[in-house]
């Protein structure tokens, strides 16, 4: 909140659209990435006893994990270039064929904002003039839309799986490096939660939510999910004997 | 796509910002919940002998994965929120304190469409006249920012972890009701990709972008993810007598 408010406003502005997407693919892969692997490792350590298992399950977790989000977000990304593409479309049909409902669009657009027909008239009457930007217009104000980044598909795919990697082989080494079940788990427990709270830190800095908060909250999340992944794989492992 | 080229215009744009929302929650949540805990459980089965842990592991990884993803949902939408109050907060103090560069800006925006300062003037001074209309067009236009809508918080960290949760107990069921590690996933396997099969083109359905397609996007993902992570627990298991 402070960074943002002190911020010089043009490049802040800038920054915003292109920083935000890489930025939230990082912290998606990699808060993943450091919770559940971590939340798994932790539950399985305490129901079964060899450390190879927690290992062997860490590990394909990561695969699945990683796989998994960073397809997806491949797939979301592509998602919206081509929603973005097919209302453009859309758009630049009814400008021609439409013209008229395109306009008393504009006019509900300014009226929104409670800008008058006369006063929005002028506005209209320019876009009118070129075409492209009436598009741009409505694409932005009628319907929200922002041009996704050429190769932001493949670049959010890779991105949210490596750090998701990343993330994830923090939680594991312990098991993979200290022998005892019990031992690796204090270890991975120690470091990850300080992993998630450096982690929490640099994105309350970066995306400007304050830095204490951002890092307990980061903290408090992996530790929740890895306390009710351990309660729950006692509780089973109890009841099956 | 059909169905967003033919749905009646006003209601396909405020249809747009309220459900896409919640049909994000649902699709991020049941398409990781069928497809990390699918692959694990696939992944271990050819590396562990009991099935018990398989399925123990696969709950683990469901308890860990919902609560990460539901908290991680929350504080994201969460952070959306105060991010939206603390802008509009300095826009409104922007408007007041520097009004020269607000206008300014304003100017800016109708330049990148082309909407030259004699053609914008009439509607800024409309603007000027109701501060509340111009600080909700300065988020809106200037910063491309929506109002969330109240609540969103919970409701997003409650969709996307029972997301999680529902998906996830499909590909666990076998495990459970089924004897023997292989058969288990046999039929693991053909009601997961069924499963995803369903999911995707629902997807596809809502979304718009192909009913088809997206079946077969979203059941490659869960393939290649449980491929991926069978693959390398086996040949980890291999290398780890």
């Amino acid at each position: 909140m402070h960074e943002v408010a002190h911020a010089p406003k043009v490049p802040h502005i800038e920054g915003h659209f292109e920083s935000t997407a890489t930025v939230r693919d990082i912290v998606i892969g990699l808060s993943d990435g450091l919770t559940v692997p971590f939340a798994l490792a932790a539950g399985l350590s305490g129901a079964v006893a060899s450390s190879r298992i927690v290992v062997l399950a860490g590990l394909a977790e990561i695969a699945a994990g990683s796989i998994a989000m960073g397809l997806g977000g491949y797939l979301a990304a592509r998602g919206d270039a081509e929603h973005y593409v097919s209302e453009r479309q859309r758009e630049e049909r009814e400008i021609v064929e439409r013209t008229h409902d395109e306009e008393e669009e504009v006019y509900e657009i300014f009226e929104r904002y409670s800008v008058d027909r006369a006063s929005a008239a002028p506005a209209l009457a320019a876009l009118k003039e070129n075409p492209t930007a009436w598009v741009d217009f409505m694409m932005r104000f009628e319907l929200g839309l922002e041009e996704p980044a050429a190769n932001r598909a493949h670049r959010s795919a890779l991105t949210i799986a490596s750090s998701y990697v990343a993330g994830g082989f923090i939680p594991l080494l312990p098991y993979m490096l200290v022998t005892g079940n019990l031992e690796a788990l204090k270890l991975s427990v120690v470091i990850t939660l300080v992993a998630l709270a450096l982690f929490g830190a640099l994105k309350g800095k970066l995306v400007g939510t304050g830095w204490l908060r951002s890092a307990i909250q980061t903290t408090l999340i992996g530790g929740i999910a890895a306390a009710a992944a351990y309660a729950l794989a006692s509780l089973l492992n109890g009841s099956h004997p």
